[in-house]
Parts: C-alpha cells; sequence; structure tokens
C-alpha cells in the first residue's frame, strides 16, 4: 500500500503519494506565504485529501522544523508555525482526512528517507546530516531510528568543535552548526575576501553579500579564496563527522542540504579529517557519501514514517521487509 | 535463570555468577601476573567452571577492552590480550565450559551493567561514560545496546572538543579523553601545580608524580589549585556530555570509573556547562548522575548480555521483561 509524506518547510507544504518503493505517484505544493492566517492545519489537510484523490492510500505523516514529541504526535515547538504547536495533530488532521497521521521531526524524517530510498538503502547503520541554513541531521542505528526519550534526539548540529569559535544560533560558541552550516560558509567568506580582496571572492563581496552558493560556484571556477573557505569548512564538518563516525560506528554517512552542493569540495577534506580523526575499525568502514535524494527526502521519508491502523509502517518496517 | 559475567581487565580476571536481579551469587578473582603465558584462555575457562560449581547457569559472556566483532564473537583487537584476539571465543570456551559464551566491549558492558541494575535502570535511553586512565563510553537508545555495524560503537572518548587542544592517546588532539580522563587530571594537575607552587597541590607535585586521586584529596582538602584543576576538568566534560545530550536526548547520563570518585567536584561544573550548551527539552529532561554499580559494572553488564542456546538474554532482554 502507499502512504503520504508531508513535508513543511519554510517556504512550502509539499505532500506526495509515495509507492512501498519510495517513487512519488503524486504531489502537490502550497507555497506558505499563500496560506491564510490560521489556516495552516486545514491547508495541510486540503494537501493531503488532494493529493491522495485517485490513489490506495493508508496513512500520512508529517515533517516538521522544530521539536516534535513523536509519542504524542505533537509538536512542541516550531518556529513560524505556531498553529500547529501544541495540539493532537493526528486527531485533527485524521478527522480532517480520514487516514492515521502521525508527526516527525524534518531532519528524522530526511534521514530515514535517505536510509530507506537513498545513500543508505543498503545499510543499517546510517548518519545523516543537512548542511543548510542550520545543520539538522538524523541517526539509524540497527535499522531503527534514533529518537531519544522525547523524539528530540539526532540533534547533530550542536556539539562542540572548538569552545572559542564563531558565535552559533543557539548562544554558544564553536558548534558544528556554527563551522560547517551554509551561514557558516558565508561568514567565512566574508572574512576571507577581507584577507583576500583580489581574488574572485573578495571581488564579489564588494558587490554583494556573499551566500554559500556563490562561494561554491566561484570554486568550480578555480578562485583560490572560494576554494578555501570550502576546505576548511569541510574540515571543520569531517571534525564533527569523525566524532559521529566514533559513536555510531555506522556503514554510511550521508551528507544533505544546500551546502552539499559543493560536493567534493567539502567532502574529500571531510574525509581526510574523518581519516585522521576516527578510530579502526570503524573509521575503515564508514562510507561518507553525498545523500542521494535531494530536497526530496523529506516526502519520502515522512510517507516511509507514515503508520497503518495496526501501528506497523505503511511502507513496511525495514527495508529487509519491505 | 542465572547467567555468568567475566570482566577481563588490566590487572585481573573477574567471574561472577550473577542472578536476574542483578545480585551476586559468587564470585571468583585471578590475577591477571598469575597466569601462564598462552594459558589466558584456559583461564578464562577455568574461572568459569570454577564459579559456576554449585549454580544453575545458563550462558556466559566476556567484558574485554578493545575493539569487538560481537557478530561473530570475536575479539580483533585487545591490547596485551593478543591471545584471544581473531579466534571465535564462542568455540574455544564453549567446548571448554559447557555454556554458551558471548564476548562484548568492556565499555559496552558496563553500560549495560548501569542500565540493568544501577544508574539507569528506570529508564530506556542512557549515556554512560567511565573516567579512567581512557574514557570508554557505552550507549542504550530504546532499550537497545548502541553496537554499530561492527560492534565498535560508543566510542565516546574520541570527540573532538578542542582541535588545538592538549595530545590524546589516540594521536589526535583535543579529544574528550585529551580533557576529561583520569591522565588528563593528572596531567593538568602538574600545569596548575606548575602555576600555583605555594598550593598544596604545587607542594605535592614537588615530592611526587601526581595523580587523579591525589588531586581529589586535596580538593577534598580545599586546596584551591586541585579545586581548579577538577572545575576545568569537569568543563570539558560537561562540554562533551552536553554533544551526547543533544545527540541521544536520554533520561540519564551515567558517569563512572576512577575519576568519577572526584564527584560533584566534577560533576557539577559537568552539569553547568550541560546546562548552557545542550539544548531544550533534551537539556530539562536529563539526569547526569554518579554510576552506582562501581568496579562490579563489568561483571554485572556481562553477565546480563550473557545469552542462552535461544539466543535470548539469559537474564532477561530488558528491564520491563526481566
Amino acid at each position: 500500500m502507499n502512504a503520504i509524506g508531508v513535508d513543511i518547510g519554510g517556504t512550502k507544504i509539499a505532500a506526495a503519494v509515495v509507492s512501498p518503493e519510495g517513487k512519488v505517484l503524486n504531489e502537490v505544493r502550497y507555497p506558505t506565504q499563500a496560506i491564510p492566517p490560521n489556516r495552516l492545519i486545514e491547508t495541510i489537510a486540503q494537501a493531503i485529501r488532494e493529493v491522495k484523490e485517485g490513489f490506495e492510500v493508508d496513512g500520512a505523516c508529517l515533517a516538521v522544523p522544530g521539536f516534535v514529541l513523536t509519542t504524542e504526535n505533537k509538536v512542541i515547538f516550531a518556529p513560524n508555525l505556531h498553529e500547529i504547536e501544541n495540539i493532537h495533530l493526528d486527531e485533527e488532521l485524521g478527522r480532517r482526512t480520514g487516514l492515521r497521521v502521525t508527526v516527525e521531526n524534518d531532519a528524522n524524517a530526511a534521514a530515514w528517507g535517505e536510509f530507506r530510498f537513498g545513500a543508505g538503502q543498503a545499510v543499517d547503520h546510517q548518519v545523516f546530516i543537512t548542511l543548510g541554513t542550520g545543520i539538522g541531521g538524523g541517526v539509524i542505528t540497527h535499522g531503527v531510528l534514533l529518537r531519544g526519550a522525547q523524539g528530540a534526539g539526532g540533534e547533530l548540529g550542536h556539539v562542540t568543535l572548538d569552545p572559542t569559535g564563531p558565535p552559533c544560533s543557539c548562544g554558544n560558541h564553536g558548534c558544528l552548526e556554527a563551522l560547517a552550516s551554509g551561514t557558516a560558509i558565508g561568514r567565512r567568506a566574508r572574512e576571507v575576501a577581507n584577507e583576500m580582496p583580489r581574488s574572485a571572492l573578495g571581488r564579489l563581496a564588494i558587490e554583494k553579500q556573499v551566500l554559500g552558493e556563490d562561494v561554491t560556484r566561484l570554486a568550480h571556477e578555480g578562485d583560490k579564496a572560494a576554494l578555501r573557505v570550502l576546505e576548511e569548512t569541510g574540515r571543520w564538518l569531517g571534525i564533527g563527522l569523525a566524532g559521529f563516525v566514533n559513536i555510531f560506528n555506522p556503514e554510511v554517512v550521508a551528507v544533505g542540504g544546500g551546502a552539499s552542493r559543493a560536493g567534493a569540495f567539502i567532502l574529500e577534506p571531510a574525509r581526510k579529517e574523518v581519516d585522521i580523526r576516527a578510530r579502526s575499525p570503524s573509521r575503515d568502514l564508514v562510507k561518507i557519501r553525498k545523500a542521494t535524494l535531494g530536497p526530496e527526502s523529506g516526502v519520502l521519508g515522512a510517507a516511509a514514517l507514515a503508520r497503518s491502523e495496526d501501528g506497523e509502517y505503511v511502507l513496511g518496517p525495514s527495508k529487509q521487509v519491505a
């Protein structure tokens, strides 16, 4: 049977009908700015009803950016999504859609998507990290999504790598997120632009606010300043990943998110740091890969976390069984 | 039914018959220096046979300091224990004892001991860390011991907290182990003794090589230099633990090992750092506690990991069931 995955993002709500093989059979998208005030729940329900039409579907799951108490299908805290905080979403949406609806943190859902259908589909132990404005994470060990006691587990962006490092959105200094997110790339790019004003990066920084994507483009063009920024970022990423490799002994580390489009510019220095810092045998086993599903990881992972009335995953409990 | 736990330590082999309630019913110890060359396996077998006499027992498990491939019951690498490397210990010891014998990493076994019978016995998610010469770790999530793909998971001592920090036994710099182990306390104590030569710590350092236990004793006596060493150590410990709290969202972090005898001198600054650095709701939930089983965590945890012929844990699969 198929399931519906709903990805609640900053700019859009995407709902997709997904087959047990991880194929998107139908998809609808609503830009969030088109949603009237206090109509978020109704819009989510409408997206589910609309995408479902004409398909056999058994269960839906929402991927939400924020703290999700999975045991109660409640969003406790989600920036800019206060309408769905602290209500029983399973009841609210179940009544409106006729489906069993569950809720998951968005990074955990994306991790599960890569595990079921993407970079981790041949393994049982996967660390997923997404490099965007912030850094999100999700971990699967022994085929099980690590939710922790409250569903807040898998928060990989806020391990400290350098207590005297740059400030982080969380209020601390030197978190992985402060050193290797897309935001961190932009910050570091502006610093390096000042140090190397005659580089392409330096010249661009005079014209505009340099973003992570600018740095990747200039690196492709061979600009030394841009290459330096990405290499430094990749090394910090690798220092963080080495810790995760030691902790989880995973077969695969999948790196997704916008900044992962820098590809080898970031992943090669990260792999080198893991080779230096992670311990044998974990270091020898792990493959550090780019995530393969791109922005679809959210709807695919959410769909794969949808449950039927009997409590089982609609798309199968694990890769072995699905 | 009872099970046997065997703890292979640096100075002794301890074997214990343990009841389903976690009570040691019988115990034997062999000092390792009394074991003739190439008689390690036979000595382990003898300890098991001896401790078993007169008790109903179904299964034994060895806790070994080193890399254990649990799926094959093999020790791949264990310093100073080369005799038991790369052989099928289940077969060798099964033949000699008539029991099903499995093998586990010692820190993972100790973690499981605290989880089943100690600091984590009321919870499903526990991080265990042991502060000794090095730092070992073991993690239980959703009631399952985190072994990772090869059994090397739960290696918590080698996350980088400061890439420019002191050298670590693993060859890197600034690992948690290099900053918060018993060895790190000794190193830092010698530095602070130089800076504060008129402190009790400073005067002691002229007489002898200061060890972690000396620092704890002097802290109890109120020596400012010793207190400073332990507070700094506790803060580094807390920086590491904050990351684990974010990653695992555990109910309990249990701190064991020799250096944990410094108690609140280390744990209070550690808790403060966790309060600062870990994120809500994980930060609000977690209790950072001293481990309760002491050196017995090894035999107790190993016994609780022993399996009967049908593959089940002899002492029960989890606290809920046992």
